[in-house]
């Protein structure tokens, strides 16, 4: 095994953010640590946290490393920056909001951007997560930016998500519209001491018991980081979430599937490259395509034939 | 050319709405109808609205409707509901508030979902957008839900896209986060009758001041469709953003990226599916992926090697 692998198995803080940093460049060595690593990953509590920008995500991140820790247990929090030229420094105020747990040797905290990553965010972030898996922390923290498919994605493929509203953002309908209601395995009603959250604990409800039965119907939680209540309710229905997934036995077809996923995505980032490379070869099917003589199938019968198999 | 793609270009109502469920679904006969309607595509422009849930875009997509028939312009409606089991019917509010349009045939309002087209969303979508033009519509609104990196994807796959916000939504912390300044041609502050309305417009003007130079720097602009207020000078925003596009050649030189993203797509798509199927007949690497005998990458692998060139 190589020296980065093992360091990362030993824990060592260093060494785990150099190895994130090769997932987030996609440099070359990347492949080998992810295979090193593989065989040691598998036994943390994954828990993917995602909701409308302004939910207090980075509030309740803070909370639960917190209530972690309590219970003497390491935590990893990978907080993901959407990938945009713009808002390099943009999540800088949610890493100090965090600094309070710098000093804490039980807890990493680390954001991560993807630009260079070729397979971008849908591979970087399941590969960033066995890194601190294999580390040895008990639980990884996954806060995304926006409910949007890819970020909800990343949020899903963890073992556990939690979806974050608050009272103000929205009612009922426009939590349904953003298509949130069938991925969180626990809901999070946050800033709690505002104006409307018993109402909106109440809808949420009704309308989990209106969704089609389920074996887990996914609890809502009403927090308020600034009162600091409701964190252990949230922490005790995350941990019954991970019980029900073992003891279900979905925790190993739920793994499974995503471990499959990642393959097909490899699998086709890898192809899509070798059809970009193919495109960028015949500037006369660009200039075709722009003057509307080939249509984009057609376009693609063409590529695909050119691609070595 | 068939019937169903010489009656969309004729216009009729009824074959439009035939090749989107076929769009939408991902029928046989999709490819067909595609390249028949592609030499008749080009002429419309093509306007996305994107924002965050709650942010009223479906009240907007009206008031431009109504503005672009003042100008005696023929108008279609494309609005996507995020991909979702649990939410069939919620976009119904929606398309209800467009109603008052309905008996104008100058108007076509269209809801498309999109669980059928393997492609999903990001291929769908701008075939979708591609009937619609071909149809002869003068203007074509695709209105997303949500600013995740698909959704943005779509409503940035249009000619000029206009970003809305409310007063309410965040602070511009919050706009930067979610990573839609470089994406907006067009910011629209909607709900201006709300408190915060003018700090949210100054906020946003002084943030893409603060941004890169750029030729077309994105208007801000206020409006209220309860008060109906400033949407005619939304109108000439994109409008002005249109003639923009046109009299600095941006116009073919966005319009030639997306089709060649768009075959890119197709190629990885068809890939994907043969690489899924490769997967699918060995179930052996499945079980040594799940028991982490064979890491994703490895997996990758032995996959690729099997897919028919």
């Amino acid at each position: 095994m190589d020296e980065l692998a093992e360091a990362v198995v030993a824990g060592d803080r260093r060494a785990l953010a150099r190895a994130i940093t090769l997932v987030e460049s996609g440099a070359p060595g990347l492949r080998e640590l992810s295979a090193d690593l593989f065989p040691h990953t598998g036994r943390a509590h994954t828990v993917g946290l995602t909701g409308a920008p302004g939910a207090g995500k980075s509030s309740l991140t803070a909370a639960l490393i917190q209530e972690a820790r309590s219970h003497d247990l390491g935590v990893a929090v990978l907080a993901i920056d959407p990938t945009s030229p713009f808002t390099g420094g943009a999540l800088l105020g949610d890493r100090l909001r965090m600094q309070m747990h710098a000093t804490d040797p039980g807890v990493f905290i680390r954001s991560m951007a993807t630009r260079g990553h070729l397979g971008g965010l849908a591979l970087a972030a399941p590969e960033a997560i066995r890194v601190l898996d294999a580390s040895g922390r008990d639980v990884i923290v996954v806060e995304t930016v926006g409910v949007g498919q890819v970020e909800v994605e990343v949020a899903t493929a963890a073992d556990t998500t939690i979806v974050v509203v608050t009272p103000g953002w929205g009612d009922s309908i426009q939590v349904a519209k953003a298509g949130i209601m069938e991925i969180a395995d626990v809901f999070v009603v946050n800033k709690s001491d505002m104006e409307g959250a018993d109402r909106a604990v109440r809808d949420l409800r009704t309308m989990l018991e209106m969704g089609p039965e389920r074996d887990w119907v996914p609890p809502v939680v009403a927090t308020s980081t600034l009162q600091s209540s409701g964190v252990s309710e949230l922490w005790e229905a995350a941990t019954a979430h991970r019980e029900y997934l073992e003891a279900s036995g979905e925790l190993i077809v739920r793994r499974s599937a995503r471990l499959l996923s990642e393959v097909e995505d490899i699998v086709a980032q890898t192809l899509r490259e070798r059809a970009a490379a193919s495109l960028e070869a015949t500037p006369e099917l660009i200039e075709d395509l722009t003057q509307r003589r080939l249509d984009p199938y057609a376009a693609a019968d063409l590529t695909l034939r050119s691609i070595p198999g």
